[in-house]
């Protein structure tokens, strides 16, 4: 890495960071201390200490708001901590230990609450939270799902989008995945374990599960329109960043190759390429999907190609689409995140009957 | 000005501005874009004008949240674009007078909402807005009070803080602050219209009036201590700046000794010094305070220094006292607002049982 690559990485994703819950002063400080991207995961990880001690003060002194609150921001704190941190495995680990961790004890306390949910699938347990709106019996509820390095876990202010819009989220890790990781790396199939979980929320009466949705976000987004071309019980399906196959690998950068390689789970990092390459393909699985799609996607995406987007939706001709490619935007356009995430939550209400 | 003050006041003020509702991808465009402060109205004005399209676009499609929230952002840009904008009345009152407008046509959408209250008093009428807690048949209400270039619509997240523990709100704007400037600029009196609005809060069953605080902000953290020694009614009193009196009006910024000289509503500069040096002044109108006080203060305050807290502090003797004196903090602690602000919220809620 270059001396000044731990600036440009925060450069790159300050909108991100921030939208998806570091708070501004915090970014600012570390864009200001960070001076080599070895000191990357600890400086994050005493942000993350300095979170835990304030969310267990705060428990003691029974401000469960804030409780609840500090613990989100120590989990998005690991969050960063691991991100991209492949040359030091045992930190990367434990940086998503935290993370899920720090999550999960903030969960109870969050407004409204995460209720943690474990799925039994197969010879695993899929994790997932479970968030219900307020005043509502019975809610429309849309599946979450993280990309390549995003989890359940940084979904919070989106859902709390939903949450106001009155749609009940489940955030959950699927192959590949944040904690689920270590049961399944990446697999060709991810649809089966989106419909493990939609099999869950039929068995929940607080879920209307006549009004479900699936939205992805980055890798997430080629697995929610599979998902939602297998899964007929999903009304509508957004790509939150299209993704079909890999066939731009070469032109992305050495981080994010490497972050391919690694959800494969297979040390050798041709064989891993082939893999991530043979199990990210698109074609075949969606022509035949018929419902409401929604595909965002930044024209000036710097790791998927907007020709991405191009292709999903030559890939879904059936399907009723709202096509948004955002001219200034960036991955996933988060540097566009207050109009580009409201506007998909507007959309997804509306194909809910909000 | 000199030629770099817009990036300047951009940059002294990012963590006040993105605390109190600037997106941070609208505070990085201006902050990359604008280059002379002649331009700085006509930016912000810029902005104003895309999300008052955003909110009609979405008022139109029924995404009522969203509308809510647009006209918020409407109105912040507002907020600042008028911000020390004392060159140019007419623009000045342009922004005064859409930022009010864009807020109130957003207040109804707001989760929760805030309804617009007028409390007639004397021959005028004080401008607020009520918010209550999701749930709660009967709530206890923090009294918030606006500062010398914040008003009452400025209050909008930290609402949203003291609403998710369990507090209604009321905000308004008192003599020389907001719309209300109109009809009484700066007094020496002003716990007086503070006291009619306990008045009509009284009469809302949805209040529990033994459960009363009141919160102001730098100037407004003078106004609450006046306000909170004078009425009883109040249980608990914080001031979020202490100010005492203006014996440092020499030291201060020339843009914020012409905001004092402004809200008096005196042509003459030097004669609106001396009224707002005489109006300004705690000495034997709060010794006699013995509830509970919470004073939040930056060390490196560069507007109202840290003296002034400590001022406080010995004019208070009888109060109960939580001083938060934050080494590292600015003008309000607004650089560490993750931190203070929920702290004060959590204070508020254990003074009012919650």
């Amino acid at each position: 890495m270059t001396e000044g690559f731990a600036a440009e990485l925060l450069d790159a994703n300050a909108a991100r960071m921030i939208a998806d819950g570091v708070h501004f002063p915090d970014y600012a400080r570390l864009r200001q201390s960070i001076a080599h991207w070895e000191g990357w995961f600890e400086a994050w990880a005493q942000m993350a200490h300095e979170y835990e001690v304030r969310a267990e003060e705060a428990l003691a002194r029974g401000s469960s708001v804030t409780a609840g609150e500090m613990w989100f921001q120590a989990s998005i704190m690991w969050q960063y901590a691991q991100f991209l941190w492949f040359d030091y495995p045992d930190q990367r680990a434990e940086g998503q230990r935290r993370k899920v961790a720090s999550y999960r004890r903030g969960a109870p306390n969050f407004r409204p609450p995460a209720e943690r949910i474990q799925i039994t699938f197969e010879d695993t347990v899929i994790p997932a939270y479970l968030r219900l709106p307020d005043g509502v019996a019975r809610a429309p509820c849309v599946v979450l799902i993280g990309g390549l390095e995003s989890t359940k876990e940084e979904s919070y202010h989106f859902e709390a989008m939903c949450l106001r819009r009155g749609i009940a989220t489940c955030a959950f890790d699927g192959p590949g995945q944040g904690e689920y990781f270590v049961a399944r790396p990446m697999v060709d199939d991810f649809e089966r374990y989106t419909s493990a979980v939609v099999d869950y929320l039929i068995g929940r009466r607080e879920v209307d599960c006549d009004r479900l949705a699936v939205l992805g976000r980055s890798l997430g987004g080629y697995y929610a329109v599979r998902s939602g071309a297998s899964d007929e019980r999903f009304r509508a399906i957004v790509a939150f960043g299209a993704m079909c196959d890999l066939c731009y690998f070469e032109d992305m950068a050495p981080l994010t190759q490497r972050g391919f390689r690694y959800v494969t789970g297979i040390r050798d990092p041709d064989e891993a390429e082939r893999a991530a390459r043979s199990m990210i393909d698109l074609r075949g699985a969606v022509e035949s999907l018929d419902r409401p799609l929604y595909v965002l996607h930044g024209a000036r995406d710097e790791l998927i190609p907007v020709s991405q987007a191009h292709l999903l939706d030559h890939l879904t001709p059936l399907a009723p689409k709202k096509m948004v490619i955002e001219p200034d935007g960036n991955h996933c356009a988060h540097n566009l995140y207050h109009l580009v995430r409201p506007a998909m939550a507007d959309w997804l209400a509306r194909q809910l009957d909000l």
